[in-house]
């Protein structure tokens, strides 16, 4: 029986707040640091490891982190969604984006259709059609091969599938697997579709609409744009369209697409990079079985998930450490910081992932909650961003929780020893000593040198990015978010909160505004 | 006579903290909403333009705005420094980056050298180099032009001059001004240099090396990782290096390179993008002339910030505002939200900017101050952000102030009438319509679908965003955030923060560890 309770009707949530704080720059010095790091870990999916040594927790807090995590049935909660239930209240939907890479519970029937062969169907249909593409069998109007695929979609159709590609393009191309190279067009800014178009080869480019409701927009204009480019330039939209959207939208079924791949309603476009949104993609970027392996990495990590012991669960730690930063400890944001360039929009992703799900001021039954919720997710990749924002993480007023991520071998394979290490050795000498300094600080008699420390963070580790580690560390944020939402006892899977924009925005383009939304309107000369 | 007060030393400050808060949803509705758009803007250089209606501000707190920019002597300061003061306290140096782009106070002569005439003279050394590529005067060793430049540097001597070549190659493209693709080498991952040389014609490319002090370890390993790809290929590196960099710098006058193009210690590296860090790659990319021309609304913005009524200077507004909302309101980050993907790393060079200058935590002589300083800034280009962490800032439970930009006209001149309107004009309206949304709100009785409005933002808005716009734009930011130094009575041009963790990663490289950070150092293989 599981039992709905807001965080602050928990008995739990008062004994952590009343709980000792733990002081970074006593418990990370000396053997007891080295200690801590040797021992707060928690082995992740393809061989992924995840380190909160210098988190400011101790074992009693964590003790308390697992009361929390029981009183609230977070794991419960997790079995229960992945059984098919409706945790989706304000949309009354299933959420089903673990299903995609596999099925944990029993069997998930809705209206007579098992939704895990669904899913699986809808791969089975996009390989084959990918790899007809890569053999050459399904070509452009002059018989010529495919040899880039773009993607045209906004927000969950954008950020994932494009930070996940990202990510793989360099180890592709040094594996390679790289099939087709991948561009994306998201913005209705007219200039971001003419910059993609103008270094792509439309003759030879295959575009995925991608919309669930098949009435996005800014992709449907966009979509638009794209076909009166091809026109102009003799080409047929049809010999090169595809659509990934719902099996009952206006995109499917459709003639004017060369294939139709479809997701559903069960899957919020923020969790969709597992399913046809970042299939069709990734799977004609890199070949089928590639995305397959991001998958399987996956599924995995969803299993990890369901372990009841905090400290065996990487995902409920990290998910209720933030709770406690946020709630107890009145952090605001975090920052999300991979030591890797290949990374360089993954933070981007998390903050739609985190943001859209969490940032949310009612709770599952709509009505409003007194404690915070979601926090600002941001960040850039090391070691770029220490030459830009780490002096206000170091010396700043505000304290910023931070999560690294550090990889011991590069993608690329090319590699020099320069000074007596190579770049890689120097990429992860660089993470560590930032963990440390932020934690532990350095006392100066000058205070314009002074580092107080007590800056936590927590590190991702692993040896290098490869499909199936990408695809554990995206579960891990996934199910880390869901974690988060049950504990604050809110909808993580709606969005209601960008409704109001898009109403206005109509009208102002219907010239039906008043007051002040109507010399906004002229002064943007609409 | 100037007074270095603390903020919380003014005889104004208490009377901000008490004097009675605005309410968003009040005030901008109806026709005094109305009134607001039209009367609280105040129009900057190149015909841009600064809207601060749906700020949280009134008559009477934009008269207190002004007694402290008064009483803190913003612009007597902002003098002070344009007349070569020693401003940057910590390291003891003069802050010359307005000198760059022209000079309005009287001459600043530093060791028996007038500055403006030293940046001058860069500036026309990097222009006849410049038209001599063009030209085909300077060329490979096989006689062949160069048709790439790719920067090496990270921080401020990449964020800002990549942020502005961004900004401008499609208006470059679509003008006809585009010289030279340019591409930039940052992190010192491996896997970023990788990537870039796998795209770059390394026999065709120039490579500009930027490195103030000539020892930034992550530019000199790139370099060395660069030329060792050269040597591989067969080429000369000494025929494709540039160096950016200070006089003194072991790169200066070195026989390595091409060509030595110089910066000195009064530039922050965040402050930089109008010295010959920006200036080598924008001029080698687009011509002096364009460069040129983000220098005059650079210079052109930089005089506007020197009116003393607040409410015809932009800049002073803005910083006070930000004071305002920080110290007052307790907000603690900023979003940046251009709808413009020209601006899309705009975000990420104001991040550093703001972050770098501002995230400290005590006074401009040493001493901690007890009130929030910098704030974090973060953003992404919309519409692709309202499909993204949008939904937190309408329904989360923290309220974040927002910058957003808008221009009327798109940059490459490709547009589509698509459902009755132009991309372009679908952009705007979406802007124009999350002001309003974000303000005013809208109740429901279903609180899952009640937007609370009091959500503040500003806009800056302008005709297209051409090389002029863009200098005008980024003078508006690093004035801003010079005054709220002055406001809070720290150095906004130092970052001493950045040390410790410079110091500890030499260490992990010297395997001259303990304690967590040998455990550290373990874990990630070195």
């Amino acid at each position: 029986m599981l039992n709905w309770k807001n965080l602050d009707a928990t008995e739990t949530f008062p004994k952590i707040e009343k709980a000792e704080k733990v002081e970074l720059p006593k418990v990370m010095a000396g053997e007891n640091g080295a200690k801590r790091v040797r021992e707060y870990h928690i082995p992740m999916a393809e061989g992924l490891d995840y380190n909160y040594a210098a988190k400011t927790v101790d074992d009693r807090l964590i003790d308390l982190l697992q009361e929390l995590a029981d009183e609230q049935q977070l794991v419960d909660k997790y079995e229960y969604l992945l059984g098919g239930a409706i945790v989706n209240t304000g949309e009354k939907r299933h959420v089903l984006h673990q299903l995609t890479r596999g099925q944990l519970k029993g069997d998930v029937i809705v209206d007579g259709v098992n939704k895990r062969d669904f899913y699986k169907k809808q791969q089975d249909r996009i390989a084959e059609f990918a790899n007809k593409v890569h053999a050459g069998e399904i070509v452009n109007e002059k018989g010529e091969k495919f040899n880039t695929v773009v993607q045209i979609g906004i927000g969950g159709s954008d950020l994932g599938p494009r930070a996940l590609y990202i990510a793989l393009e360099n180890w592709a191309k040094a594996n390679g697997t790289l099939k087709m190279k991948a561009r994306f067009i998201s913005n209705v800014d007219p200039d971001d579709a003419a910059a993609v178009l103008d270094q792509t080869d439309l003759a030879h480019a295959l575009f995925i609409v991608v919309s669930k409701s098949g009435t996005t927009l800014e992709t449907l204009t966009n979509e638009t744009f794209v076909k009166n480019a091809m026109k102009k330039q003799g080409l047929d939209p049809v010999k090169h369209m595809l659509a990934v959207t719902s099996e009952t939208s206006p995109l499917a079924k459709n003639e004017g697409y060369l294939a139709a791949f479809f997701m559903d309603d069960f899957i919020g476009g923020r969790y969709s990079s597992s399913s046809a949104v970042g299939g069709a993609v990734l799977s004609l970027a890199f070949g089928p079985e590639i995305f397959a392996q991001i998958l399987d990495g996956m599924h995995e990590e969803d299993k990890v998930a369901l372990n009841r012991d905090i400290r065996k669960n990487p995902e409920l730690m990290d998910a209720l450490i933030g709770v406690y930063e946020r709630n107890v400890l009145d952090y605001r944001t975090t920052a999300v910081l991979p030591y890797s360039q290949a990374l360089s929009r993954f933070p981007a992703h998390l903050q739609q992932l985190d943001m859209e799900s969490n940032g949310k001021s009612v709770n599952r039954f709509g009505e409003p909650v007194s404690y915070k919720t979601g926090a600002i997710i941001w960040g850039e990749p090391g070691t770029n961003g220490q030459h830009s924002f780490f002096q206000l993480l170091h010396q700043g007023r505000d304290i910023i929780p931070m999560q690294f991520v550090g990889f011991r071998e590069n993608q690329a394979g090319m590699d020099d020893v320069i000074e007596g290490s190579t770049s890689q050795k120097k990429l992860c000498a660089n993470v560590c000593a930032q963990i440390v300094a932020l934690a532990c600080g350095r006392d100066n008699e000058n205070p314009n040198k002074k580092f107080w420390g007590n800056r936590p963070s927590s590190i991702i580790t692993g040896d290098q990015l490869t499909p199936g580690r990408l695809g554990a560390l995206l579960a891990h944020f996934e199910n880390k978010v869901m974690f988060q939402g049950f504990t604050w006892n809110i909808n993580s899977f709606d969005q209601e909160g960008v409704q109001l924009g898009k109403i206005l925005a109509k009208d102002v383009l219907a010239h039906n505004t008043e007051g002040a939304l109507k010399e906004y309107s002229e002064i943007l000369g609409i």
